[in-house]
């Protein structure tokens, strides 16, 4: 019998959660660590949301407008006020009628509020749907690859093999889905549920066609596959945005993963599932997928912080319920930041051998590069050119992407991408050169 | 090949995780339906914390007196501080260092900040910890048995089988303790580690002795077995209290689980784990525990949200960074009701056939009755008596504490502890009626 503790330490990985061993969870690690010893670098890797409007004063403002509006609308008095931000509270939630009115209002979709569990970001939604989805060693979870890191690491955690989904090149390959689809049953495993981002997708900056996404919701819905729509970058668009999946969804085929990470802010922690799907027990009682949800989440987290839904609460309140109207003003540095930035690489790379590809929003651009561009070239990137990227290997279960890498743009300035772009076009230059070297 | 979706609805209870069928999971729920049904009965069901000192306004401060310290302390400039609290942050916390200095300060604990791992609540300590330790179907949980519901729960999540240990009248029968370790270990078994609240547990109310302690600690190192130490309640003290088992443990013997749902407040969602244990990995290379954790944290919650941290660091700030002086009036409350109800007890049950233990502290004392008092009783007390509280059977794995009930009087006021105590009295006088008139 394996000993869990090793010779001269406590404990051994060797009999702690496979997980703990899993590429995916050391990614970010590692870039991070790269950026930390790099601070002079100007950093395409990072996908955070831009800081020039972050202001600590405008957490009371948010706090003492969730708190009107407890009074106003729901009858509360002082000290029911109090109880509601410092006590325990209901697991699925205390923002879920403002979730619904914002959906409402920014998305077209009508959801009813008892179908949403207000989450500790998107992260936990993922995380405890895929909880409830994987029963046992048969259920397996599709996505389309390149990937999340997220919802990889989250699967990782209850056992879930990942299916790779290609993405092609109009976001998602309906062929490869119903091929994996197929493939899976036929080897007796039960594929639960296909996650895809829709909307400027993390990593590819891809987006669906509205024919596309009709098109996929009927696919799952023949194959009986569910649905996962992560949406953290939808708003972030010029003009108007197609409709979600969940907006087109007729057949409770899709399980919504909402994010306020973007549109609220990182440091609330507050996300959501909608989850509307009936759920019928063995003695014929039926309850909503969100009370199941809400199950897994009591053994998780209790509930979500009070103090950060009152605060996004309080901002969506602020601005008419909609965080389309609340980041007018982010997302209109976004669509200059994108637009710096895809212009720059025009300029910077006129000639071929260096491609991209041209998102109309969101935070992502990938650029195909004529050489391999892993973990190694991102450190010395970063420490003789002083520019950071995320390899696009991190996105895929397996060796690919392997000349791709993923720009982002959100948390830069104009002046910060033109001085990267210069950088990073000095790197490639110079790995150019080296290759010319090697080939002679 | 079972089929994900049952005739009529989206999906099937069958085929989703079997924590979802798990009484532990659905007892908390059964409780607060009740109490929602019948607001008019006084509960000594509920566990939570005082609210008669709970001010939104307060929450301001905290914020403000937490960035007054990134200033200060920290050396952050006004762009810093508002990047602190806004952004996505360290995952395993922004508080460590204050909690460290709180733990030095309250329960003379020496504590490595890095070994600290910031958690919403101290559910997810839980949880991260369980995921951790259980690496595949032979990883079993300890558990001082009646145990808290969060740990059964948390453990289910992740099928990892809990083992109860018996409490006897010390609150730990070690030698059990040491049979069940034996019985799994030749059952091809690792028992990681034993779950103990050794401060006042829930649901008990019972507390080690220091010299128990100690013993404790020699034999989960004998033995190879991980404690780990809830502590929620520890602080609620009249005077000077006991060690905790991690204050003793001088050889990395503790995972120390802390929250601050009752020093701080349940709506912050802020807890947190110390490990300090050394994991050695294949590669000869060792990390902390704590990054360990933080990894699988990552892919849960990301991290703690940054305003309910700087709202736990803003409390502590206020009060020189001590729970203890945070709480005097909290902790006056809390012993002045116990008072009360162990009073009260006394006065209405002067004859034998109805005991109770009597703890120095905490929220919870365990009466134990001449009649077997379940689900069903609970609802006939609030119905016919308005008066609320816990089957001990709740916190039983198989049938055991049929004829006991957990009151807590944590959340009421002397007044409504008489009250209640007269409904109690009045409850318990029917159901011998009753008895009487079924034995003739």
């Amino acid at each position: 019998m394996t000993h869990p503790y090793a010779q001269d330490n406590d404990l051994s990985t060797a009999t702690l959660h496979g997980s703990l061993s899993e590429p995916a969870l050391e990614s970010m690690n590692f870039l991070n660590e790269v950026a930390s010893r790099y601070p002079e670098a100007i950093s395409f890797a990072s996908g955070r949301p831009f800081e020039g409007f972050f202001d600590t004063t405008l957490i009371r403002d948010y706090i003492e407008t969730f708190a009107r509006y407890l009074r106003a609308e729901k009858g509360c008095n002082d000290t029911q006020v109090n109880q509601i931000i410092f006590q325990y509270g209901r697991t699925k939630g205390i923002i879920h009628e403002l979730i619904a009115r914002q959906l409402a209002r920014d998305e077209k979709m009508t959801v009813d509020p008892e179908a949403i569990v207000v989450t500790v970001g998107c992260q936990e939604a993922m995380f405890i749907t895929l909880r409830a989805l994987r029963r046992d060693e048969r259920d397996i979870l599709l996505a389309v690859s390149p990937t999340y890191i997220g919802i990889t690491g989250a699967a990782r955690l209850v056992d879930m093999p990942v299916w790779p989904v290609r993405s092609g090149p109009s976001g998602i390959d309906l062929d490869d889905l119903a091929t994996q689809v197929h493939r899976a049953r036929a080897a007796g495993l039960r594929p639960r549920a296909c996650y895809v981002m829709p909307d400027f997708a993390n990593p590819s900056g891809a987006s669906l066609t509205v024919a596309l996404r009709q098109d996929l919701l009927a696919l799952a819905a023949s194959e009986h596959v569910l649905l996962l729509e992560d949406n953290p970058y939808g708003l972030f668009h010029d003009g108007p945005h197609p409709p979600t999946l969940k907006a087109l969804d007729t057949n409770r085929q899709v399980i919504y993963l909402g994010s306020f990470a973007k549109t609220g802010f990182p440091g609330a922690r507050v996300g959501y599932a909608v989850a509307d799907q009936r759920v019928g027990a063995g003695d014929g009682s039926v309850s909503l997928l969100a009370d199941e949800l809400a199950k897994i989440k009591s053994m998780v987290t209790v509930n979500t912080s009070a103090v950060g839904q009152a605060v996004v609460g309080g901002k969506l309140l602020l601005h008419d319920v909609s965080m389309a109207a609340a980041n007018q003003r982010e997302t209109a540095v976004y669509l200059e930041n994108l637009k710096h930035l895809l212009g720059g690489l025009s300029q910077r790379f006129p000639a071929g051998g260096v491609s991209w590809n041209c998102p109309s929003g969101g935070f992502f651009v990938v650029v195909t590069l004529p050489f391999a561009a892993g973990d190694k070239l991102v450190e010395h990137s970063a420490r003789e050119y002083r520019v950071l990227w995320t390899p696009m290997s991190h996105f895929y279960p397996s060796a690919e992407g392997l000349h791709q890498v993923r720009l982002a743009c959100s948390q830069l300035t104009p002046e910060m991408i033109e001085a990267g772009l210069d950088r990073f076009a000095a790197f490639v230059a110079g790995q150019r050169h080296d290759m010319a070297g090697e080939g002679k």
